[in-house]
């Protein structure tokens, strides 16, 4: 494993997204967004997706000029329509145009359909939470998990980000409906490893801990079985509802081809949220208590953002790790 | 098992809220959302719950005259002082704001602070979609979840209601952040079954289906494991946060002083979302496509709410079966 600095992998993305004909606001904006996923952790949406975001470009599935146009205003509530446009460019005009509805109206939401995949799903929490709002928002995917009592994928595992913003450490939830992602499951069978608890179904039919098995039978479970199937089709039905996009279902089951997703942008804005001395207090004391639990392993109990925080922290001073073939790979691009 | 009509079970409860004090309107709304409950299937929180709802009027937690007040506005978005009133009514209160807001400004939020357990959630998923609006609303609750690798119960289940409108069939689910609730764990105990899938821990650690070394151990497992736990946090982070009022770690784990909860109630307003043809037919198709899936047993996929609006019909044909001690003991209150 090679180590980069944060700036190196920054410019080597610029300069192929500047190569490839994006202008430059947006290609550095574009960059930033694949550098802060591998900053923080999310290998699979940062450095390692750049070179299947690139082939989706160069097929004509994401057009890098599109911008995301309002069709329809309802107040606090918009509809937009992302025009195919770069997927984590798309989102991130949504979640800023969320913010600023909530500052006018206390709360802001943006629909936004037919854009393309968002890449790291946490950037947008972390966005809403620089901006000092609480942030939520999703977004429905192609099928690639089976409902609850079904061997077919036909749910997506839509994946939901939450965030709360405070003046250091903003806590910031990131999580698929699918217990374990097909990337997780290989990374826990290269390393001969069973998985810490079951995560699907194998071949028979039998729930199990073998991550093989999961990946062979396509059968992974969603979180909380029927309860996670059942959150993950609300996920898209109000995506695709309140948009006036596709849902899951209309949605290429092809990593290649996945494209007019619908996605949720919401934005709470209270006046000096992460100011205030009694909300920073309260949220210390919700994570203390939390944490000051008698523990079950030698594991201790994190909130949502702080490993992505540490490693964040860890690799602004190590650099980022990234997988040597890769990083050629998108050096010559 | 005693079967009753919907309209007796209406008047007994009706009959003992008025004689306990309840304005004769508050009284009506109160006495419906609790014999809904039952009729819809949710016996827990409805006839079941009734004698313990009238224990904490007499004990003064729950004050019966108290409405909830208006704290600040921001637009859209407001806060609301629950006054320690009824749960139910004051839920229904603020959802019913919340559709309000949402009629002006395309999307509706009120935070409420300092209530009481709302009983039955989904009533208020139930009646933004008879009011035709998309509503989400949740609640925290007092410690009763270990944290994913603690052994203490320090986050609430924090119940999380989505609900869709259309002209017939709303969609709507109803979950808490646990697997299965401390109710459900007992009556497959008594029943002497194994739970479907893994519940929680038994005392030495090991994740178990067997419903009764849970309730020794008082560990029940949050849904989908670190991911339910980090759900819970945010909920209830959220909820105490925009509402201004206490977290699960300030509420008293003692199921009759169990006060002060904090609650969301958010409403979509998408103008004749349930009459659009082109809406009901992606809902249809999304429902199809789930439930068209190959099944892996004898049970059907459910979309949410499925079940509820099945034992509806069926109850209001057969008449709601009530537990005949309890509903002895309600008839002499």
């Amino acid at each position: 494993m090679t180590r980069i600095s944060y700036q190196q992998l920054n410019e080597v993305l610029l300069r192929a997204l500047l190569k490839v004909g994006f202008a430059s606001e947006r290609a550095e904006l574009c960059a930033r967004l694949f550098a802060d996923a591998s900053r923080d952790g999310v290998y699979s949406h940062g450095l390692n997706r750049f070179p299947r975001f690139m082939e989706m470009i160069r097929s004509g599935v994401i057009d890098i000029h599109a911008q995301p146009e309002l069709v329809t205003s309802h107040g606090a509530l918009e509809r937009w329509d992302g025009k195919r446009g770069p997927g984590n460019l798309n989102a991130h005009a949504s979640m800023e145009r969320a913010i600023l509805l909530a500052r006018q109206h206390g709360i802001g939401c943006v629909a936004l359909a037919n854009t393309n995949h968002w890449m790291r799903g946490g950037s947008y929490g972390w966005q809403a939470a620089e901006a000092s709002v609480i942030g939520i928002c999703w977004t429905n995917t192609m099928p690639n998990l089976p409902p609850w009592g079904a061997n077919e994928a036909r749910l997506g595992n839509n994946p939901l980000v939450i965030a709360v913003p405070r003046k250091e450490r903003h806590i910031v939830l990131d999580m698929a409906m699918s217990q374990f992602s097909y990337g997780t499951l290989e990374s826990y069978r290269t390393r001969e490893e069973e998985l810490p608890v079951i995560g699907g179904f194998d071949l028979d039919g039998n729930l199990t801990r073998n991550p093989g098995a999961i990946e062979e039978s396509r059968r992974p479970l969603p979180i909380g079985f029927w309860k996670g199937s059942g959150l993950a089709l609300m996920l898209d039905t109000l995506a695709a509802l309140l948009s006036g996009g596709q849902a899951t279902h209309q949605i290429k089951a092809d990593i290649l081809q996945e494209t007019g997703l619908s996605q949720m942008f919401l934005a709470f804005n209270l006046p000096s949220i992460d100011e205030d001395e009694e909300n920073a207090k309260l949220i210390n004391q919700i994570i203390e208590f939390v944490q000051g639990s008698e523990l079950s392993s030698n594991e201790k109990v994190r909130y949502p953002g702080e490993r992505t925080a540490a490693i964040r922290r860890q690799n602004l001073i190590d650099g980022i790790p990234v997988d040597p073939k890769v990083w050629e790979q998108v050096r010559d691009l």
